[in-house]
């Protein structure tokens, strides 16, 4: 016979904490505080195996599960002195879901459960108060009618306003016994009419009538939802737990409350919680009492209605059961209590969220304490939320007038003037203002007025649009695919939420959320804590993997090395030729004619590559610095717009129709897979032949001036077939050892590729002939290994999450099935050929903690990502490390 | 000891044919024939190993070469009964290249090595010829000066023509000894003043040289290029054949000519061949004399003078060696000879060279004459060109003025005038006027022009364009990416080679070769002969795979029936939805704001498609057809420039500003990788759920109305995640049996997908779950494979072959290490999960003879391919059955 029904109460239980998958997490943690011989109300959990076969059989229950129930419940009753449907002495339940994962609100309760016409006397007598009789009685008849027969909360609400209105009564507690009566025999008659047939008055119906409610909440839309955005698998289903009812609405000795063991925003070691003295849970939610605090301390002026003073034998209790239950788990707790006429009920527990802050200080304090390991402790924090840190926020406390939402594309807030163009950025920030900077997408040539802008907002494009991506880079808050917004370039203004802005007023964006606010809303700085250091510290001596930054500006590399980065890699050159100084000499390069003319024109931004260079070794101080050579088609460096040809043609005093004739040869209709990276290497040899020299250039004079001994890895992109390597490295290496040979130093130095094409990985092992380095380009590699184009993934990508036909964003965090196979698979191939091929990946994914879980199962040797999702990424490799030492 | 040397002649030799690899074609069929007995003057063959040594050594031969050669020089000596060098009775010998492949004319040959001022005197005397010792003395310092020394020819030219000029010739038959003398000294004069030393005496000196020079011009680069051409690896060096002289110009019993076994043009029995009496090989190509025929009955009026009339004997001792050739080899043989006095020579014989139409009839005679099994006729067709079988030829005799060159789109010659728009198109055809339509590129709204004209003439796109594709699919013949021709849209004119031509000027394209030709070239028809439709049966009963069909108009359809289509592999949808009729319907549901809106004009689409399948269905007659549910992205379907917008807002009602914004919305940067294929079925499925029905009702109505038995297969692109095909599976399902119960009828339908991501044959095992059949969309798996964009890899693809990056056109041979390795993974992992996974392949590769070998490799159920390719498909497929049954 199968077990389906696991009691607990009364210092003993059936379950424990191990078995969350089978009990449900409250049904697990109140079979453990049972069996610890806290003050749990007795009860039974139904278990998650109910539920998975009451879905797979159409809805129906296992042959044997009633009599289960059937002897819980006089279990319950045993325990409780009291019996279920019992006239004189009645036993109430209350039945609550009780899914593997917390998920707050989702699913269906009904508590006083058990209640009907005679109980209700019984109960009268029983608690000596007919009032509270009744208005527990009315509630239950509200909440079964609600949740069970699917009847309108507002139908009872109207019923009770009605009367109170007749009556002139103010609130709920200026009605007597005999008013609760009336209201409940008008219920009662509501409910007849409404459904056909009575309210159930058989005890046994009405349970299993809840249990059945519980059940199917389970595929509700708002469970549905939840679990999508949550992750959590549909076949887990839900536990029920039935468990005998405790009032915290017995009068003043009565009361209920929340507590958390430390401070969830702080991380503090303080009791922190609230209660409510003569109140049922749902009190509390309403928000129509003010609840009091639990200690002196942080009671501020209501210390004085603290519990600490007002119920101190309780308060003492309570504050054991904390201590315990916080060491018995080894995490801060989150309780649900109540205090029944003097006698406290210990109701749920559970690992209490909390903010990234707290999470740090709770984690490293824990560990001060001798509770955690430094391992365990690395593994207590979220990598993602450190975000949170790392970035300004808004005041939680300011006020804000929400006008639209877009993706949450680069975390952290700013506020600004609406500006719409990268040159009045510019302009603008010269003379001291802050701008957002707002764009329907952007592109290389507003990279300016990115870096002049406090944030970005854009109305087109995902996650790992121009904007997300460089604004991420850049450490600036960034909103993109904002849909509802809509601009006027012409009129300059932005419609969004009803409300029409004109350029230069001020807004406010949310790049952690996506929210986008009129005025300015004031943010909070972030402060890097010694707790974070502290536990920064622990993750770097123990993960396996490095962790490199993607980088090209000086600023990013030095936030990027504040942030721990162990070297760049990967610094785009291109980005480098979009400065105003160069990018006039980049066209002239780009309408040369012949060869000759490249390379004069080429000779000319040598100095500048050179000194751009330079500067990041210098900063980098001996890090490894892998330096991508040219990568996008030369049509993003032209002009577009008729306006811009014109502009440039003056600019640089060649005939329009030359310059449009270029554009227009240089057009492609998929850029994506155009004719780009070393296609252009191989097209222009000149380029990448420039490109090696400065590299080399400014590595040995670096290394001679500061006596550093810096690694140049200079890296060939999009190869796709190994012969194009093989010919680019010749190139290359001919030009570096001329350099060696003219500054008459020996360096080392690396030629490696980015594996970011399937067919690179699929012939890894060829590839890796000529390779002393593989960095995995895994944006690219998803978009050609899935074919989608990330620019124009917006259109559908939200449907797909919707529709559960992707679990995620596969350009946040890597496809594993996928692009995870072609990674590992370059991986194997390439050490196949050559066992000491050092391997990283430069893609978005580097800074995505699921991702570089993968990285660490592939062997990886580093992760690189952009500056500000550097500590993520020393996090999460850490627990990455910790966990496969698991075994996990 | 290395053995660097193989001599051959009288009746023996060191070699035989099948060592080609390290003799070379020509002296591995030396040695063969030397063995048969065959009067082949003696020699040897130094090996390609030498070359290979050569290259890899810096240029230098093995010690022990010049030894042997030395000894091989002597027997060749003993076998002639002279001696080189000697002044009495000196040795004169040929020096030829001869590589593995037959590379005609690439490099360099020297005859009569071995005259000096000396020996000259000795060849008078043996040939009792002085005039013809001389005239032998001055070609061979010609030849010698040239190829070894670098001497211009015209520098030799200039002095016999001043001679000549002088002395008032008017032929060189005109100069006598003497004069030859003169010309030689003058010769000689010319040389030691050119190169500061003297023209080397030494014949010893001489051979080297002459192999030097030989051995050097395997990198020269008319060789570099003919090999790139032919993909002939540069590793395989040449060899150097060293022969005894012998001379058809020794008098009027002398002669030299080339013969095939064969006529290589039609492949009828017949000897076929020229000679010239007195004259040696240069004669023969520098084209002064009319050479004469070899049999009467080829002769025409020319008859009398063949060598069968004016040389009895030495044509019946030829035809016997044709004959023993011919059966030796089992090929039709191209042989060279010499007649030298009265005795025949055999210099070279090698397989004839032959057009289609002769390899088809000679592989089907030599059968019936019991030469060849069925299986070694089926091979000896080079299925590719079958191509010339089955298009329209021009006509060779005929003159043509070459206006410039395109790519070689889509074989077949066509004529008609320049028309510059489909619409024009349409309507010259409509009046019964031929024309060929010229665009810079095409797109899909070009389909009825490119219908209506005899051929089609783009100046970009590359081998797999639209243009390209379309028009293989169609027949018709296209010269696409003619890249030197300039089309001004606007004045309506295309200049070509210095030519402008105006709208209605007459112009010719051969699709086969790529040429633009200026007005009206006659073509040929295509005769399919019985020979053809002999040999195809023998590849039909042998072949394994299935040969299907791209087709989806009723025209393409046909064909591909009478060229022996077993189905439909892919009709593509929406081709059907740019019909005039309907595009304006296809609109105003991509216009409609909601679900409701896209259903009322799909509604009105379902009878046309419902038709267009119907006819499809009863051309096919019971045999399968896979039908693809719309794949490419709604934008393609609207108006791009504002004139069209105006003008389809005027026609379907529809204000421009709507139909600006909907194709501002639905613009994509990457459209390859955006919006479309399944993802279209995902957003909007009321589009699938149109299509299925369509497709299930016209196959309910025919299979009703006609008996047979067909099973439509409907077939969902661009699945990249399993979810997608089980979500769009469900919903076909559905609809599909909606449609049999409306019906009352049972029917086998199948689902399946196309595998044109790499991430689906990553994950096939999953997709599979869902999946009736898979077939291989290598077209689009190429593109994110490789990350390479068919519409514009022409920048860069061309560079990439001329550099040996890329051995052939992906998109035309299917890469085998990269898309090759994931289509094996796909049908592997797809069998994994249903061992009866019907698996093809639709892309353009299904007709490529490479490609389809592989497919027989990865043991494919059927390949597809355009109409025109089927027959070329079905051969290509039997000779892969017999390959593989070889164990190849």
């Amino acid at each position: 016979m199968n077990k389906w029904v696991y009691g607990f109460g009364a210092g003993q239980a059936d379950g424990d904490a191990s078995q969350k998958n089978l009990l449900g997490g409250k049904g697990a943690n109140l079979a453990e505080m049972s069996k610890l011989g806290l003050p749990v109300p007795p009860g039974f959990t139904v278990t998650t195996e109910v539920c998975t076969t009451f879905y797979a059989n159409d809805r129906t229950y296992p042959d044997d599960l009633a009599d289960q129930v059937m002897q819980a419940v006089e279990q319950i009753g045993n325990a409780t002195g009291r019996n279920f449907g019992d006239a004189q002495n009645p036993l109430l339940v209350s039945v609550r879901s009780g899914a593997r994962a917390s998920m707050p609100g989702m699913m269906d309760t009904v508590l006083n459960l058990g209640l009907n016409d005679e109980t209700v006397q019984g109960l009268a007598q029983l608690s000596k108060d007919e009032r509270f009789a009744y208005d527990s009685y009315r509630r239950f008849i509200q909440m079964y009618s609600n949740v069970v027969l699917g009847l309108d909360h507002d139908r009872f609400e109207e019923i009770l306003d009605d009367y109170k209105d007749v009556h002139d009564y103010q609130v709920d507690t200026d009605l007597t016994a005999d008013d609760w009566k009336k209201v409940v025999s008008a219920f009662l008659a509501m409910v007849n009419e409404e459904m056909g047939t009575p309210f159930p008055k058989d005890v046994h119906e009405q349970l299993w009538g809840a249990i059945n409610a519980v059940f199917s909440s389970w595929m509700n839309q708002r469970a549905i939802t939840y679990r999508r955005l949550h992750d959590i698998p549909e076949s887990w289903g839900t536990a029920v737990n039935v468990q005998a009812m405790v009032f915290g609405n017995m009068g003043e000795t009565s009361a209920t409350g929340v507590a958390f063991t430390r401070d969830p925003s702080t991380g503090e070691k303080l009791y922190y919680g609230e209660f409510l003295v003569n109140a049922q849970g749902e009190d509390v939610v309403a928000g129509i009492r003010t609840p009091q605090p639990l200690t002196k301390i942080s009671g501020g002026e209501q210390a004085d209605r603290s519990m600490e003073v007002v119920m101190p034998d309780v308060y003492a209790q309570l504050t054991s059961v904390f201590d315990k239950l916080e060491a018995h788990y080894r995490d801060m707790q989150d309780i649900e209590f109540t205090v029944e006429q003097g006698k406290l009920y210990i109701l749920q527990t559970r690992s209490g969220k909390r903010t990234a802050k707290a999470a740090v200080r709770i984690a490293t304090e824990m560990c001060a304490e001798g509770v955690l390991t430094e391992e365990e402790a690395i593994l207590r924090v979220d990598p993602s939320s450190l975000d949170q840190l790392l970035h300004p926020t808004l005041d939680p406390d300011a006020e804000r007038q929400v006008l639209g939402q877009g993706l949450p594309a680069s975390p952290g807030a700013a506020s600004g003037e609406v500006t719409f163009t990268a040159d009045e950025a510019e302009a603008r920030r010269a003379q001291g203002r802050k701008v957002i900077l707002v764009r329907i997408e952007t592109s290389p040539e507003d990279i300016h007025g990115m870096h002049a802008a406090e944030g970005i907002l854009t109305t087109r494009g995902g996650m790992t649009s121009h904007a997300a991506v460089v604004a991420r880079g850049m450490g600036r808050p960034c909103v993109s695919g904002a849909g509802t917004v809509n601009i006027d370039m012409a009129k300059k203004t932005m419609t969004a939420g009803g409300v029409t802005l004109i350029d230069g007023d001020i807004i406010t964006i949310d790049g952690s959320n996506g929210t986008i606010m009129k005025g300015l809303v004031p943010t909070i700085k972030p402060e890097l804590t010694g707790d974070f250091s502290k536990l920064m510290g622990w993750a770097d001596k123990v993960r396996r993997m490095k962790v490199r930054t993607n980088a090209e500006t000086p600023a990013d590399a030095k936030t990027a090395r504040e942030f721990g980065a162990e070297g760049i890699g990967l610094c785009r050159t291109e980005h480098m030729f979009f400065d105003e100084n160069r990018i006039m000499v980049v066209r002239e390069m780009i309408l040369a004619e012949s060869e000759e003319g490249r390379r004069y024109a080429l000779e000319k931004l040598l100095p500048f590559q050179k000194e751009d260079f330079a500067e990041l070794f210098r900063i980098m101080a001996g890090l490894p610095v892998t330096v991508r050579l040219l990568d996008p088609p030369l049509h993003e460096f032209l002009p577009h717009s008729e306006e811009e040809i014109a502009a440039v043609s003056r600019a640089i005093g060649v005939p329009d129709s030359v310059l449009r004739r270029r554009v227009q040869e240089l057009h492609e209709i998929n850029p994506m897979l155009g004719h780009r990276g070393c296609r252009l290497g191989i097209s222009f040899p000149e380029i990448y032949e420039m490109q090696a020299r400065a590299i080399m250039e400014a590595a040995c004079d670096v290394n001679q001036n500061t006596g550093d001994n810096m690694v140049p890895e200079i890296m060939i992109p999009l190869v796709g077939f190994a012969k194009e390597l093989e010919m680019l490295r010749e190139r290359v290496t001919v030009v570096a050892d001329e350099v060696l040979k003219e500054r008459g130093v020996a360096m080392d130095y690396m030629i490696g590729t980015m594996i970011e094409l399937p067919r690179a990985a699929l012939t890894a092992d060829e590839v890796a002939q000529h390779a002393d380095f593989f960095s995995f380009g895994t944006n690219d590699l998803t978009q050609t290994t899935l074919g989608i184009s990330r620019d124009d993934a917006s259109k559908f990508l939200g449907d797909y999450q919707a529709r559960k036909v992707l679990e995620r964003d596969p350009f946040v965090t890597m496809d594993a099935d996928g692009v995870g196979k072609l990674v590992e698979m370059g991986v194997h191939l390439g050490r196949q050929t050559r066992h000491d091929l050092k391997t990283g990946i430069c893609g978005e994914h580097g800074g995505d903690p699921a991702s570089v879980a993968l990285c660490e199962g592939f062997g990886l040797d580093y992760v690189s990502c952009s500056p500000f999702r550097v500590p993520i990424a020393r996090l999460a490799a850490a627990q990455a490390t910790v966990r496969s030492k698991q075994g996990h």
